[in-house]
C-alpha cells in the first residue's frame, strides 16, 4: 500500500527548522505496510497545500497523512484545504468547540492580557471540521481528523497537528479508529531490523552484500538501507514476517564476516551497551574531557538510571584544570603536550581516581578549526580507558578524525564510546578465561 | 522565482535518517531570491525521482535542486533521470573519469582488498554526464552537474551530491557558473534578519506583531517566521532590500515592548552573547551540572576559542561527587535534598572555586523519567550563577520545564546560559553606575 506525507510549515521551506514528523511518520507508516512513496515540505499556504495533495493522490497514495496549520489563527488552513480537496463542507462541532474552551480555559488564567474575542474565535475556528470526518481527540488544543473522500478511489487523509509531542500521540490513536483501521486490513505490516557496525568504510559493508548474494543468500525480500551515523554504520533491513529466515541468515553472514565491527544487532545503542557491560561487571565509570567539553558525559547520562554507573566527569578545558581536578603533572603536560597518549593516560586514571571509580576516560585533542600544528594537526584526538580492575590494564589510541569542529568533537565521544565496549568485554573475556567472575578492586 | 527541491534517499523516505540538505538548500536559495516553493524527498528510485521533477515544474519551478543518488553503483540513479527529464543523452567524460581515478587512488591503496573491476565501473559511472550539461568538480568522488532543458521554459537542474560536506561547498561554486548565474540575475536576493527572545510564551509574539500593525507599521513586505527552539523564540524575517526600513521599525517596536526578553537581534546565539560578556569583564566561567550530565559544558565550548573564558566543569552526577569535586556538604544534601535551591547554590559557588573561575554555575533536577514526587516533580531544575566579583551576588531560581527526558536536559541548559547573561549585565550596569570600571577579583 501505498502513502504520502505532506509537512506543512513556512519556518521549514525557508530552512530555518528541521522536519521531525516526516521522518517519524514514515518509519511508522512502513512498519504498518503502508510505506510513503514521497514526503512533500510546502509553506503554510492553501494553494501550494493542495497541490502537494493532488500530487500524492495522482502518484497512487491510498493514504494521506498531514502534519501541521491546525492552529487557533486565520493562517492555519489544512483543515479548509483538505475539506475541499475531500469534497466536504466544513461545519461547526459545538461539543468539540466545549472541549477545547475547556483546554484553552487555564491558559486564558495564567496569561490574563489575552484577547478574550481572539481566544473564543481561535476556539469556534478549531472546532470546524469537515462534514463526515472522524475527529480525534486534542492532544494539545487541536484536534486531528479522518478525512474520507466523497470521490471514488480518492485517498484517506489524515490530518494531524504540527507538534511532535502531539502527533505522536494521536498517530497511534488515530490507527484504532474505524476508518484507518479497515484501510490498514489491506496492507502488510513489516518488520524492522537494526545492526550497527563500527570501525569499517560503509563501501565494505556494500561488499559484505555482494558476497552474501555471491554466496546464495536470499536478498531480495529484504528492503536494505545502510548509513553512516555518528561514525557508526547503521544497516537497516525492513521485510515481511516471511522473510525472517532471511533476514537471520543475512544477519549471520555479517556477524561471522564481521564479528568485531558488529557491535548491535537488537537496535542497542552504543550507550546502552556500555551501560549493560558495566552494570554486569557492578562497575562505574568516570571521565575526564578536554576537547568534547562535556558531551561524553551528556551521552553517558542520556539513559535514565545512569546514575547506577556513571559516576561523574571533570570538564578539563584548561591545563590547570587538567593539573587540579585531574592531578595531571604539569611537568607532562609541559613535556608531552596537552594533546598527547601520556596526557590522555593520566586524565583517564585521574579521573577514576577523583571520582572512585573503576573504570576511567581520558579524551584530549584539537577539534579546530584553529590551534592544529603539522605534527599535531586539527582532527587528532588521544583516548584512553582506563581499567582499575587488576586485569588487561585499558586501552589508549590516538584518532585523526575528519570534518568540523562539531563533528570531530561527536566523533571522538563516539570512538571513546567503543574504546570503553572493547576494554570492559576484553576484561570481561580475561575474567572468564580464568574460570573466575571478573575480578573488582577499588581501584 | 520560484524553485524546487528534491532529496533523494530511501534511508529518508523510511524515516531512518534526517534529511539536512533541504533545510540548507531552501535558506540559501531564499537568500538568492529563489526561495523554493516545496522539499520532496524521495527514495532512491527513478520513477519517483522522474515524477518529483515533473511535479517542480508544472508547479512553475524555474530551477530545480537535487541532492543525492550521484555515488559510484548501479542504484545510484538521479544523473540518468535529469538527462531523460532535460531531453538530453549522457556521455563519458574521459577527462573527468581520469580526474575521478586520481581522487580514488589513495582509497585504493588503503584498502588493498577491493575490487578493482567494480572501483573502475564506478568512475566510469561517475564520470558519464549529460550531453551540454556544465559538470562541477567533485569535492567527494562524485562531481555535480547543472543541466539545462532542450524544451522552451523548462527548468535548470542543479544536480548535487548527498553528503553535506561535499553539496555545501559545490552549491557555493556552481554559484559562480554561467548557467546559474544568467539564471539568477532576475532573482530579488532577500536580507534576512532574525531576533531572538527568552522569556515569553510564543503568543506573546504573535500578539505583538498584531499591535504593530495595528499602530501602522507596515508588515507587508516582511516575510516573518516564528518558531520556538531549544526554549528560545526566533523571529526572522525575510524582506527585499527596499524594505529595510520597515525590518528596522519592526525590530525597534519589539525591541520596545520586550525589552528584558529580546537578547538578541544580529543572530548572535545566547552562547556567542555569555562568550562577549565574559571576555569584556576578562571573567572566567566554571560549571558544576548535574542531571545536565555534560551538556551545559558542551554548549559553553562549542565555539571555538571558548579556553579564552570557560575554565573547565565537574559533572557532579553522584552525590559522592558534588561533596568530593565541588564541596557540597553532606550534611546540606541531607536536609534539603539534592535537587534544592541551597544545593545549586553550593555548587555554583564550588565549581567557581575548584576552577578558581570569577563566575560559577550549579545546575541540579529531575531530568526523569522517573525519580519525581509531588513535592519535587520530574521537570524541577534549580540554577544558581555564582559571581564572585564582589558586585551584584548573583542569581538562583528554580523552573519547572516539561517535557521528555532530552527535553529537560537541554532547556535547563538553555534557562542556565539566560542567567548567566542576566547576572553578567546586571554586574555590567551596576560596575557602569559608579562609573567605575567592573571590579573583579580572584574570588
Amino acid at each position: 500500500m501505498r502513502s504520502g506525507i505532506v509537512v506543512t510549515g513556512t519556518e521549514l521551506i525557508s530552512g530555518l527548522r528541521q522536519d521531525r514528523n516526516g521522518p517519524w511518520l514514515a518509519r511508522r507508516l512502513r512498519a504498518l505496510g503502508a510505506e510513503p512513496a514521497q514526503i512533500i515540505q510546502v509553506a503554510d499556504d492553501p494553494e501550494e497545500i493542495g497541490r502537494a495533495l493532488g500530487f500524492l493522490e495522482d502518484a497512487g497514495a491510498e493514504l494521506i497523512v498531514t502534519s501541521g496549520g491546525l492552529g487557533p489563527t486565520a493562517d492555519d488552513l489544512t483543515v479548509a484545504v483538505v475539506a475541499e480537496r475531500q469534497g466536504r463542507s466544513l461545519r461547526l462541532d459545538e461539543p468539540l468547540a466545549e472541549q477545547i474552551a475547556a483546554i484553552v480555559e487555564p491558559l486564558r488564567r495564567r496569561y490574563p492580557g489575552l484577547d478574550a474575542a481572539a481566544l473564543a474565535a481561535g476556539t469556534r475556528k478549531q472546532a470546524t471540521v469537515p462534514e463526515g470526518a472522524t475527529v480525534l481527540a486534542p492532544v494539545g488544543t487541536a484536534p486531528g481528523l479522518i478525512v474520507p473522500s466523497t470521490r471514488k478511489r480518492a485517498p484517506l487523509v489524515l490530518v494531524l497537528p504540527g507538534p511532535p509531542r502531539e502527533l505522536q500521540p494521536m498517530f497511534e490513536s488515530a490507527l484504532a479508529s474505524e476508518p484507518l483501521r479497515s484501510l490498514l486490513a489491506g496492507a502488510s505490516p513489516r518488520r524492522e531490523g537494526t545492526l550497527l557496525l563500527f570501525g569499517i568504510p560503509e563501501s565494505e559493508i556494500a561488499q559484505t552484500l555482494r558476497l552474501a548474494s555471491d554466496q546464495g543468500l536470499d536478498l531480495s525480500a529484504l528492503e536494505i538501507t545502510t548509513c553512516l551515523h555518528r561514525g557508526e554504520i547503521e544497516v537497516t533491513c525492513a521485510y515481511a514476517p516471511a522473510a525472517e529466515d532471511d533476514y537471520r541468515r543475512l544477519v549471520a553472514f555479517i556477524a561471522e564476516r564481521h564479528p568485531r565491527e558488529l557491535f548491535s544487532s537488537d537496535g542497542r545503542s552504543i550507550e546502552a551497551i556500555v551501560a549493560e557491560l558495566l552494570l554486569a561487571r557492578g562497575d562505574a565509570i568516570a571521565i575526564a574531557e578536554s576537547c568534547t567539553g562535556g558531551l561524553l558525559g551528556a551521552r553517558l547520562t542520556e539513559l535514565p538510571g545512569s546514575s547506577r554507573y556513571f559516576r561523574g566527569g571533570l570538564i578539563v578545558y584548561s591545563n590547570a584544570a587538567k593539573e587540579a581536578l585531574a592531578g595531571v603533572p604539569a611537568e607532562l603536560i609541559a613535556r608531552h603536550g596537552a594533546v598527547s597518549q601520556e596526557v590522555a593516560r593520566a586524565l583517564a586514571a585521574g579521573a577514576a581516581r577523583a571520582l572512585g571509580a573503576q573504570v576511567g576516560v581520558g579524551i584530549t585533542g584539537i577539534a579546530g578549526p584553529d590551534g592544529g600544528s603539522v605534527e599535531k594537526p586539527v582532527g587528532l584526538v588521544w583516548i584512553s580507558v582506563h581499567l582499575s580492575s587488576g586485569l588487561q590494564g585499558g586501552l589508549t589510541r590516538s584518532v585523526n578524525l575528519p570534518g568540523s569542529r562539531t563533528d570531530v568533537r561527536e566523533r571522538a565521544t563516539t570512538v571513546a564510546l567503543h574504546m570503553v565496549r572493547s576494554a570492559l568485554l576484553r576484561a570481561l573475556s580475561d575474567g572468564n578465561n580464568d574460570g573466575a567472575p571478573a575480578a573488582r578492586s577499588a581501584g
